[in-house]
């Protein structure tokens, strides 16, 4: 019995959204290369340190890819799976960048919405980060893919109550067309423009305004922007 | 540098709310008496075995507490304080109950909002557990205080945009009074009574019944139930 209890490794990943270029986009590290030179690219992570408390490593580790140091990060699941670890690759690198003998690791997953400028100041590590569309994510180590997709399920179910999470990733004015691809990309499915056109006219903290866009080849669309205040008249006070 | 990760023991603790005799209660177990004699109360919790995840780890320990195997259980937060499992007490108590050495220890807290029936079916190692009113919360070991403090936070949050989960509190059945008390101790402050009524007037899925109570030695107050097709209206659906 008393041999049985875990005593392992603990890291923490970040998920880290951003809407870059009218698409959604993760912020991913390059792990290494495999055989054919193909980019091994995962989510950026780190082991916490023996004297560091997860939320202080999550940050740790943004910062270290952004120079962000207080980027707002929200906590949402821990992944413990006994298997997430086992895949003999990932055994094999984390022997190169950790230590040996790593039997099992659990992760602690961290979800960002923040406006993060593609200009990152990256001192971690990683030899490459870079923004990937969530439309072109690779296969990733560890259950990284499956973070990731868990991340999207949770970010939906908090948008059915608090639609205003989405606004965290657009520009302070953005049109119609920016909000509707967001829409898209975050619900994985075609949403038919007329109804979130309809859908977007029962939103009042949606406000247009009078400003459109300039230069631009099509028809200028409108500016809008998100009314916090009205927004804020959603909420139930006791 | 290689020496530096954490390596240590995880554990689930569970926050169970139960809504019994008018008051918000919080399921507790018996660690051990103290010198005095007096009870050593404390969250029910369990280290994770070797190949357990830690949702498996806290489905039992609550079904070791209560004998639902499918208790409705939300993971919202790992504590992960570097100093948490640092007292001398709480140090000697890990030596017996589990083994000598535990250098650290994080956990991994869940809450659940279930209705529980008072008869419960204790199977696990503590010889005791019992429903201890928010309002009469002892001092207890290790931060389970502040896991209590964190998780009416949580609590709060949710129902600014979800008020729904309340009535997972109450019977299907429910007085205004109950309500009232209900939100008084998540919220732990007064709430002038009148205000309420009126608030409550403008929740459209808080619908009157006819039914009245029964046998009671005051005037018999009307009975209420929450729709959960008129809520789900309040839904952002797209």
């Amino acid at each position: 019995m008393k041999a049985n209890f875990i005593h392992t490794y603990v890291s923490v990943d970040c998920v880290v959204f951003g809407f870059e270029d009218d698409q959604l986009n993760i912020l991913l590290v390059q792990r290494g290369a495999d055989k054919k030179g193909v980019k091994d690219m995962k989510l950026p992570g780190s082991l916490i340190y023996t004297e560091e408390d997860v939320d202080d490593a999550a940050h740790r580790v943004l910062f270290e890819l952004t120079g962000i140091k207080r980027m707002s990060l929200k906590q949402f699941r821990c992944f413990a799976s006994p298997d997430r670890a086992k895949n003999p690759d990932d055994v094999k690198w984390l022997d190169v960048a950790y230590q040996p003998n790593i039997n099992r690791l659990i992760t602690v997953a961290y979800l960002s919405l923040s406006k993060v400028d593609r200009k990152l100041n990256n001192i971690s590590k990683y030899k490459l980060t870079e923004w990937c569309p969530i439309s072109k994510l690779p296969q990733m180590p560890f259950d990284h893919n499956r973070i990731v997709k868990e991340s999207l399920t949770e970010i939906r179910q908090w948008i059915e109550f608090d639609p205003a999470i989405v606004f965290e990733l657009l520009p302070q004015k953005f049109t119609i067309s920016q909000l509707h691809k967001l829409y898209e990309a975050i619900y994985n499915k075609a949403i038919d423009i007329r109804n979130f056109h309809k859908k977007v006219a029962a939103m009042p903290y949606v406000m247009a305004l009078e400003e459109r866009q300039k230069d631009v080849s099509h028809r200028a669309a409108r500016f809008y922007k998100f009314d916090k205040k009205e927004y804020n008249k959603r909420k139930t006070s006791i």
